[in-house]
This record gives C-alpha cells, structure tokens and sequence, in this order.
C-alpha cells in the first residue's frame, strides 16, 4: 500500500537478504535481481540493511554504495525502507541522509545498541540528536524494537516521547520481539502510528488488530503467501493461506535464519554464492541444507515456489 | 610490566574515558591530558576506545582520528592497548591496521556483537578474517569477553582454536564476565595466555593465580591503587589495598558507570566539560552526583584523590 506520494507506509514488506561474493564484498547485481524479483512477487515494500541483510556486518561505506547501487540499479525508492540505526550517532545520520537521498519511503532505526540498560532519556537523546542531524522534514522513521538482538527495547513512553517531540517523524514501529500483546498495545495506544510486525505469524492477526502489516525474513521466500493475506485479510481464504505461511517459517526457524534463507534462495535461482554469508554468521552444513529441503518439500513448499516462476502456474 | 620491545604486557591498564565538546565529538585535548596522568600515575598501559571508552558510540573515522592524535600528543604507542572490535570485519580491519601504525601494544577485539547465538566456528572465521587481512606479524590480539554487553561470549574452545591457529597473534583476553572461575580456568588451560580481569574485585585474587592484571574502568579514577596492588600483589599490604579498591568500585556500581568515572574527573580536574556523554549514555543527575560524591568522602575518597595531586602528599 502506498500513500499519495507513492510512498510505501503499510503492507509486506521483505527483510531483504545480502548476498556477498567470493571476497565477501556484497554482491550487487544478485541483490537488485533479487530487490526485483520481491517487487514483481507483489512485495509492497524493501526493507533492505536490516537484521536479516546482515548489515551490521558491513561498513557504512559499504551500506552507502548499497543504497546507491539501488538507485542506480532502478529500484524505486519509495518502495524502499532502509535499516539505517548504528551504535554511532555519525553513522546513523550519515545512511540517514543517504536514504532521503534515494527517495526512501522511510528508515528503520535501530536504538544504539552496544550499551544494555540505558534509559529512555538516553535513548531519546540518541534518536533526538539523529533527527536534529538530519534536519529534514521528509524523514520518516520507524523505529526498531528487536530485543533478543538489540538487547535495547524501545518502550511505550519513549514512543510517546518521540511521536509528541517529532510529529509526522516517528510514524511507526517494527517489532520483533515476539509478544503479539505489545504490537496491538502500540495500535490502540498511538492512533495512526504503523505497527509492522516483524514475525510471519502475527501478520493477519496483527491486520485484524488494526496493524499495518509485516516487514519479515520469510518473505525472501514465502512472499506469495503474505501478498495474498495482506490483499484479503478480511476473506475466508486469509486463515488458510497464513498457517502455510507459518508452517514455512516454522522450519525455516528451526535452522538458523539467514543461513536458511539463503539456502532456500540459492536452490531457488541456482545461483550457490547465494549461500555466503558474511562472518560470524554461518552457512548451513550439507546436513543442515538436505534436512532443511526435506522438511520443506514435506509440506509441498519447493525451491520453484521461492523463486519468480510460480507467478507462471498460478499457484 | 613491559616486554623487550618495551610494549606493555601486563599489570594495570585503565579503561580510558572518552571526554566530549559541545558538540558531542571526541575532546582530544582533554583526553590526551587525562592519559598522561593515567600514566604518570603509574598505568602500566592505556585501554582507549573500549567499553568505557564510548567506543562504540563513534563512528570509525573518528576513532581513527583519536588514535592519530594519540600518537601526535606523545603519548607511546607501546602503552596503547585500543578497542578495535566491531561488528562489521572491515572496520575492525581498518581499526587494527591503524594501531599497528602508531605501534601499540595490541589490541582488544571484541567479537562482532550484533548477531546473537552465534557458533564458534561463525565467530573463528570473523577473527581468522580480520588476521588474515590485517596481514601483520606484529600484531597482538587480546579477546574482549564481556557478555554483559556483548551477549556473545568467547568460549574455552574458540580460544584454544584460536591459540593453535595463530600463535604468537591471540596471546591474552579481558575477561569482563565477572566469573572468576572463568578467568582463572584459562590460566590453567592456556598457558603463556595473558588473562586480564575487566574488573578491579578480581587484580589481586587473579595474579596470585597466575593472571596478567586488570583492564578496568575504575583505574580512571583510583590507579593508585591498583598500581600499589600490582607492585606488591606478594605484600603485606596488598589485602588492604584491594579492600580499598573494592570500596571505591562498590560506590562507583551504584551509578551508571560511565557517567559515575566521569563525574569524579569533572570534579578532580575541575573540568566540568568532563561530564559530558554521547547519548545513548546519560549524565548524572543532580542528585545522582550529590549521593556519588557523599558516598565517596564517607570512606576518604576524595577528587584530589582521583587527579594527579595525589601523588604529591604520597597518600
């Protein structure tokens, strides 16, 4: 779904992957095909440079020439909600400004997330000094609440804080912290204010609550099944179409998660330097991999259906 | 303690505080000022761009700066020990080449921190990445292990791996975990291995188990007496000097750490520029420095105690 400036602000949204060459520098042509093949899949929206794009194993020089090879490479930006939160103020102004640059819908942000145990006033100081760097009223910042990474969870009265300080800044939240409750908490307690979920499951209910939609790993490869939820979540096919979606991610989870994804990725196009992954994040073992399309193919989910071709059958 | 080539490998080494201008970036006078009296106060070596350090809290560039300017404000890169672990491999890359340049000791190389749940060999190959392109014989790596922050600890069994694969490179740890049993166990498994305690509780029952010394915040403020610890651990005295120790770090606890050292050295160098974070992390309040400085003087700890005049009553 996008606002009148063709702005994505609701709906699926991919948690895009990276892909990195031989050298483990990131692989751009593979990354824009992949950027297309989402939006051509019905993706509403890209959340590159996030947790699942791995991008707090690259540079911000090298986050910088990713958002510009997107430009470069065609994807339109306001399809586009970049990671930009670093631990460091300059970082984060600096892949601010970037994205603005590029025209995107918005940024996902990060707390600074070294430090455990800081405060609101903290954390609204960071997110404050970020916003006055940036200076520009087209900034649109969803916040990040991802506690089992971050170890940083963003509170209600912090989100209070900033939505009455920033007004038409701070428009929303990805939450993956897993607790169904605080997503539909933030919707009743901050009107207009976007609730994503960052957990596949909780994509329908979280649409029924009056959530805005779900920004998740799966749908690198699973994003034919939240297009059909998202586009009728008040049908009766909604329920069936999202315990397929769960059983996909109920998997997936089983491994760990981008390596999986990438898997999936690399049988689907049959490119295999889909499989790298930056350090410390590893590729699945030849074990791993086999149990994984097992477990996948039991519940009649191929590497075809991951890939652009089930557009072609209808399926 | 210093080694042939005058690089330091032992003893105490305090976690350097990072002073901020105005405008929230690094005050290199200030700073360069406060290592010089680390060091006439007996400091064995300087752990700058740490944990304590805000770190992370600056961008690479501007922690390269600071090393630069470490090395033009004299003070000997022999004594340096620098932060230089991050979460994306080129940065660390490029951290660690730039201390290698100005000739310190080593460096203290935190894990890449985001990704939690990580697997020895993900974090062997982010370590073994780094060595390999930083290319350098003279490179000395002590393992940052400090889970409170990091959420990802260094296993027995990644260091002994590490050991075998790069001997003569990975040639100690901080150990920030607050276990004794954990610093003291790799004093027995990896010998020649240099095991600092990153809290001052553990100087003395550490080295009279064979440990290197500490690496700790609160040596920015009470050096003195880890120093007089250190050069007589085998004494008399030392008992009564670690109690004297623990009594100033049990008060410093009860604040946020950070902003607790830097209140003291506002007050002990006057300074009150001192007082200053980058956020996420906070000043104290009012009250906070009130109670910290009561709490202080209730058992004679003073601020001239923390700055160099110490030195000249010989308390």
């Amino acid at each position: 779904m996008n606002t009148a400036e063709n702005k994505v602000d609701a709906g699926v949204l991919a948690a895009v992957l990276t892909p990195v060459d031989d050298a483990l520098a990131p692989a751009v042509g593979p990354w824009i095909a992949h950027c297309r093949r989402l939006l051509d899949q019905g993706c509403d929206g890209l959340a590159v440079l996030g947790t699942t794009s791995e991008a707090n194993s690259f540079s911000v020089p090298e986050r910088l020439a990713l958002l510009d090879a997107l430009a470069e490479g065609g994807i339109p930006g306001g399809r586009v909600i970049p990671g930009t939160g670093c631990c460091a103020i300059p970082d984060t102004v600096a892949l601010t400004r970037k994205a603005l640059e590029i025209g995107a819908a918005g940024v996902l942000m990060l707390p600074p997330f070294y430090y455990k145990g800081v405060g609101d006033d903290g954390l609204f100081a960071a997110y404050s000094e970020v916003i006055e760097r940036v200076g520009d009223a087209a900034l649109k910042i969803y916040l990040y609440h991802i506690p089992p990474m971050s170890n940083v969870p963003i509170t209600y009265r912090l989100i209070e804080r900033l939505i009455a300080a920033y007004p038409g800044t701070v428009v929303g939240i990805k939450d993956s912290g897993g607790d169904f409750a605080n997503m539909t908490g933030m919707v009743d307690a901050f009107p207009g204010f976007r609730v994503f979920s960052g957990a596949d499951t909780f994509l329908l209910p979280l649409l029924r609550a009056g959530g805005a939609g779900a920004i998740t790993a799966c749908n690198n490869v699973a994003a034919h099944l939240s297009v059909r939820i998202y586009a009728d979540w008040r049908g009766a096919g909604a329920d069936g179409d999202q315990q397929a979606l769960d059983a996909v991610r109920d998997i997936v989870l089983k491994f760990p998660l981008v390596a999986a994804l990438k898997e999936i990725v690399a049988n689907a196009t049959g490119d295999d330097g889909w499989r790298r992954q930056r350090p410390p994040l590893e590729t699945l073992t030849p074990e791993q991999a086999a149990a994984l399309k097992a477990e996948l193919a039991a519940i009649g989910f191929t590497a075809r259906m991951a890939a652009l071709e089930y557009l072609d059958d209808g399926s």
